[in-house]
């Protein structure tokens, strides 16, 4: 089993310390929410944002809808080999069913998140998403994996075949992935990983990553024709 | 080189036959626009689609853009051997300069595609994408790639290995994915391809086969160890 944890993923709600900007507030009124209930977004806040801390990568629930959505797809995910969590920069975690359908239009994902920050779980009756408080650390002890890697630009660039090497399909591995446009991580990965790898000598977007490490994992564990012998 | 187009991607303007509906007058309206001249969008615009053919897969702007985001940012396309194209419902193809930095906000996105739908080519000084009027057949001709491959679900499970045989690096290939969410090819891609391919016997969203289809070239023909021994 993969368990894919996109970690300090730039997805939270509006900050208190900018939640008196006017335009936020009107946006909020007009969806019914407190402005400090409306999920941080760079493509739309990006003035009122320039107050904050780190203003230049927050704000990014694209990059999680983006994620989410590829590796879900995956027929590594299909087969149910595959776990996708959503660490964030407040240590939240996301538990994502395998089975979701995440909304594709950018609005009604964005909404989705609004509520789940809000309930904790979505949808309502029976949460196919949940929320809860919880470091990387935390969530990585509780998945309690033979090995943990994590991809970074700044990581060695080993050879594929030493991945899951020694490893089968029923052992549990944690891949660390970035959640952020730049920067690097704010927790403590490379204390956490067995690990740290990487692909290509350039910064790739976080959907790049957990595309190649799922189709890295389907090459070696998945029997379809199409991975052999590539 | 792997030529990668994305066939009967359903985008296209608003049809005639729907332009009276009044909520999309308005939207028109406020963004300085004729209604025809708006970017089809099954998102908003569901109701008054419902009168058009192949009503339920047609409108479908998020499709392109999340392939073209993924395909251009993956190693492949960063080291210069991918081409990505779109051709639409309507026989429109448009070129996408391998440099090109895609929108990642969904309604930037859907903006520039309205304004290359008006003018042919954005940015309009010096164009990173250009739309011109030709069909796939026509496309797949200019290209005169040594091989054509097309991926869909009833094509034959084959061996990964036999996908890029006998090629090299400097050989164009071309590969047709179908950029629509479900049923068949429009155009005849049967009659083009060399071979039909399957990955996986249940129907995957096209981003998850343009992802796999430019990792499949990236493990065959480039040198990063990570694409080594898996």
């Amino acid at each position: 089993m993969l368990h894919l944890i996109l970690a300090d993923s730039e997805l939270e709600t509006v900050p208190e310390e900018i939640s008196s900007d006017k335009a936020m507030k009107r946006k909020a009124q007009r969806r019914g929410r407190r402005v400090t209930e409306l999920i941080l977004d760079s493509n739309y806040y990006h003035k009122p944002m320039r107050k904050l801390e780190d203003s230049d990568r927050r704000g990014r629930p694209d990059i999680v809808q983006i994620c989410i959505l590829t590796a879900l797809d995956s027929p590594l995910n299909r087969d149910g080999y595959l776990r996708f969590y959503v660490h964030t920069r407040h240590d939240k975690v996301i538990d994502i069913d395998p089975e979701t359908r995440i909304p594709r239009a950018y609005n009604r994902f964005v909404g989705l998140m609004e509520q789940l920050f809000l309930t904790g779980g979505v949808p309502p009756d029976d949460p196919l998403m949940t929320l809860c408080d919880e470091s990387l650390e935390t969530r990585v002890e509780k998945i309690s994996p033979e090995k943990v890697l994590a991809f970074s630009k700044d990581g060695k660039e080993d050879s594929g075949g030493r991945l899951f090497n020694s490893l089968t399909l029923e052992d549990d591995v944690c891949v660390i992935i970035g959640g952020f446009p730049h920067g690097d991580f704010l927790s403590d990965v490379k204390g956490l990983s067995d690990d740290l790898v990487s692909i290509y000598p350039e910064t790739l977007d976080a959907v790049t990553v957990v595309n190649h490490v799922v189709q890295f994992y389907e090459k070696k564990f998945l029997d379809y024709p199409i991975f052999s012998d590539l």
